[in-house]
């Protein structure tokens, strides 16, 4: 096998499609949210990338195996078209980060998609009630329009910079003459948080200009809200319970 | 040295012959497996597989060393013919692993071996009685025939997957046509576990067609549970044991 | 992208320009050393370095973002004329220290830029008031002159060498024929030390003739100083503190 | 840089070299034994081998650099011959260790250079009086000439075979129809053992037929001695002191 390799799995007919990336990150943000879009909306999958540097590893459904790779599928909202990227996986080393993010940016520029959206959350290091919506973008001009859908430009939040996959496709894309953006929704960090995916894909439905039911997001939303509670009253109960000693749950 | 290179130590007279994988792995069950059917049927060393992944180490054997490797066997059962893949290490990095398996399923169609069979352990966690053995495979024609012969295919299970050689001999293999599965023997994780190689092997003897004598694993079995009787009394001596509270042995 | 990459900025028109390293390293003081040098002095960047030995991120400045990279910036004091290698980031494995070094020795090459100034800190595990300067050089020419600007030369010292991006500035650098000087200042080790950086600036500005303002940095040591004062007093009002228990601040 | 450079420092003739190998491993007894030689005997330096996957480091002699590397002396006994390796890194990842040892057997290769011996420690746990070499080989006719030198050879001794170049030298070396012998002196492991060396020294002095004198060697035994009685002695001190508390010193 190469290091990278694309399977064509079906072909799209898209119009002026952007591109958007969910892979696993703080608060499976990103993930919820490029699923629910693959899930709520018309949807196929259209290629999926292996590489070496993905873990050496196959996941089981009804017994049948799958190869450890990522999944690009081609979406179609009423008036919006889009490639949504999804996987289990990043990269298991640095140079694999890039040689793979190089990949995923042959696929966009196969399809003329532009721009991308690298979906993502924002860690607070504690449980919020507010979801703001923080972006870095390639470009003034993304910048702006982002800033008309409410996204909040922070300097230079978040200050550690953006890592994996999210990152390099705003660094290599640019690079490349790819316009992207990266869209993070504040989150606590310690839970699966479907609220911030659905703070993240408001925004995205006004940038591009399409609408998705929220209702299996909210659902979600709210057994995590019981989960929490749960754990809530079991620290209560016993001495020194605080939010913050909040494990990682999801 | 390549990074993958093959030896050839001898020649193979083999008709239709499957290939079985039994590298180290969870309670060394595929290992033991694999090396039963090498030490108890008629077995030939045929190729030596080496990789600058595999540890920079060689064994000791009478004074005489062996660098690290792969080993395959030609073995001939009455009513079936066999390659048979053994070893003490798996690859020692990602991309390692996945060169590792390609080279090995190079080995697989120079031979026109088909199906590969990855057996592995899945732990239980727990000591235990029954030893089911689970499978996973590349086509549903292979899920439908390994149900007959009493392999549980249990929805998502293993859950995490399975992971390096046995894992990417599947996810490489379906990549290739090679038809391919996964049979794992429910097992403790604490202990090497000569039953449940017995419980795989007895499922391998149904599929493929041959007959195997277990007397000798049957005996390092019933070694392993006075091992295990011995530490159940000395834990029941001390205050709080349980059979969770086993360390691996072997 | 390649496995580095030289992005052309701007074009530089030097003379006899020398090249000064100032990657993050032991109390910062080779970055804070070289930054004070772009930042008082005329200086544009010419050339960025990228690489996929660098972390996978990108940084965010204004709410854009920039790949990692390290920044090499013409300088022009009066009387010389220098290039600074600036940056955030240090390869992230051994291959890529050797492919990152050779890639800066590229550019080192391409503006017949020497000698070579490699700026680090040497730790001595404990807050100093004396900030000797200790060198090490790839020529016994080079070693002389430093030691007529004050330079000490301890025989072995540092023991441990000189690690990372400084370290193969001289090593491959001497293979390449390009004479090359580290240059260190003594620091503790526990902190950021822009007083340790004005004493390596004061060498260089005695080698190289030229004259730099140490106002900012110099009131950058005043707040670090604040910060130690703060701790120490905390410490004495709790039981057993000393200077070593110092994390390190920054 | 190439991955793996070999720089001609000097021509040497030699009549039917042997290869001795002396890098850094357990109670540094290869590499004390390998010293020993070029100190105590006719020695020039004449090969130095460069890599990227040696530590991205320059060690200080004098206030002057040297790029990591491995270095190969001439050595002349007067009834003698040897090419001697030694050095202070071992390669820093799997790939790398293949690589490297490869590139040496070049070297010994274009010497014409045989048998090689690799040289090494293998850890008894505890203190010992009698040290006993231990040895492994890639024929049988140089196990039967050690065996007369007094080496042991003791079944699959050492258990967890030999590793790092050491290892390789013997298992890419009979790849490559190098005949090759480790000779391990045995040594606690918790301190460099000069009189190990010496052990090991005596068995290469048999079999290839040299003398080399030992008072420096002695010396060094001496004062590591005087090391341990002093720790035994403060342990004694103190309550529960055992030899087997020692920590690793040299």
């Amino acid at each position: 096998m190469d290091d990278f390799e694309i399977e064509h799995v079906a072909e799209a007919d898209l119009e002026d499609p952007v591109f958007i990336e969910g892979l696993p990150g703080v608060g499976h943000v990103g993930k919820l949210a490029a699923e629910h879009l693959v899930e709520e909306l018309d949807s196929e999958l259209v290629r999926r990338v292996y590489s070496t540097h993905f873990p050496p590893q196959v996941s089981i459904e009804d017994g049948l195996t799958q190869l450890a790779c990522a999944e690009i599928h081609a979406v179609s909202a009423p008036e919006a078209d889009m490639l949504v990227l999804t996987g289990d996986h990043q990269a298991q080393d640095t140079v694999g980060h890039y040689g793979l993010t190089d990949t995923l940016l042959d696929i966009v520029e196969s399809f003329d998609a532009a721009p991308v959206y690298a979906l993502g959350g924002v860690p607070t290091g504690e449980l919020i009630e507010e979801y703001d919506v923080i972006g870095a973008t390639t470009t003034e001009t993304q910048r702006e329009e982002l800033e008309e859908f409410g996204v909040d430009f922070r300097g230079n939040e978040p200050e550690g910079g953006i890592v994996g996959i999210s990152g390099l496709l705003l660094g290599l894309g640019e690079r490349r003459n790819v316009p992207a953006a990266c869209i993070m929704g504040q989150t606590s960090g310690y839970l699966v948080d479907p609220k911030s995916a659905k703070a993240v894909l408001e925004v995205l439905e006004a940038a591009i200009g399409f609408e998705v039911d929220f209702e299996s997001l909210e659902d979600r939303a709210d057994e995590m809200e019981d989960v929490v509670r749960k754990i809530q009253e079991m620290e209560q109960g016993s001495a020194a319970g605080s939010d913050e000693d909040l494990r990682y749950i999801g």
